[in-house]
């Protein structure tokens, strides 16, 4: 079976995000009232699993080996399964 | 007012992704069952704003003047009122 997971990660409060802090300034310059910028990145992964609960267990295992850096980011995914 | 607006990112289909190239190559190296990554941008934006329809225009701007280009990206988003 085939399933799309989004996998959202993003910087753990108290971590400072540069990218962010950057588009906030520029937004800023162009006058809009914005009060605070945060970046995050979002990982569409297509993959094969046995069944919903194999793709859930996989993802969780990427996202802790590969996709996230446990000191600094949070993580959070959605699975839904998808026609081949 | 204050909202909280999440705009998402993503290059359309069709143009190269190398960000998800080298994940998916990273995932498949690490033993994983992955046909494809995309990788995307997500923005997490709090501004003022006199009301829904006022947050959701200025939203609209920035995403086609800073936040996207429009020649190679597609956006959308969501927006929400916060407490202050």
């Amino acid at each position: 079976m085939r399933f799309k997971a989004i996998v959202y990660v993003k910087l753990k409060e108290g971590y400072s995000d540069p990218e962010g802090e950057t588009t906030a300034k520029a937004l800023k310059g162009l006058g809009y009232k914005v009060i605070d910028v945060r970046v995050s990145k979002a990982y569409r992964i297509l993959l094969e699993a046995a069944d919903a609960a194999e793709a859930e267990r996989l993802i969780e295992e990427m996202s802790q080996r590969l996709l996230s850096n446990p000191t600094k980011d949070d993580y959070r995914y959605e699975i839904s399964e998808v026609e081949c």
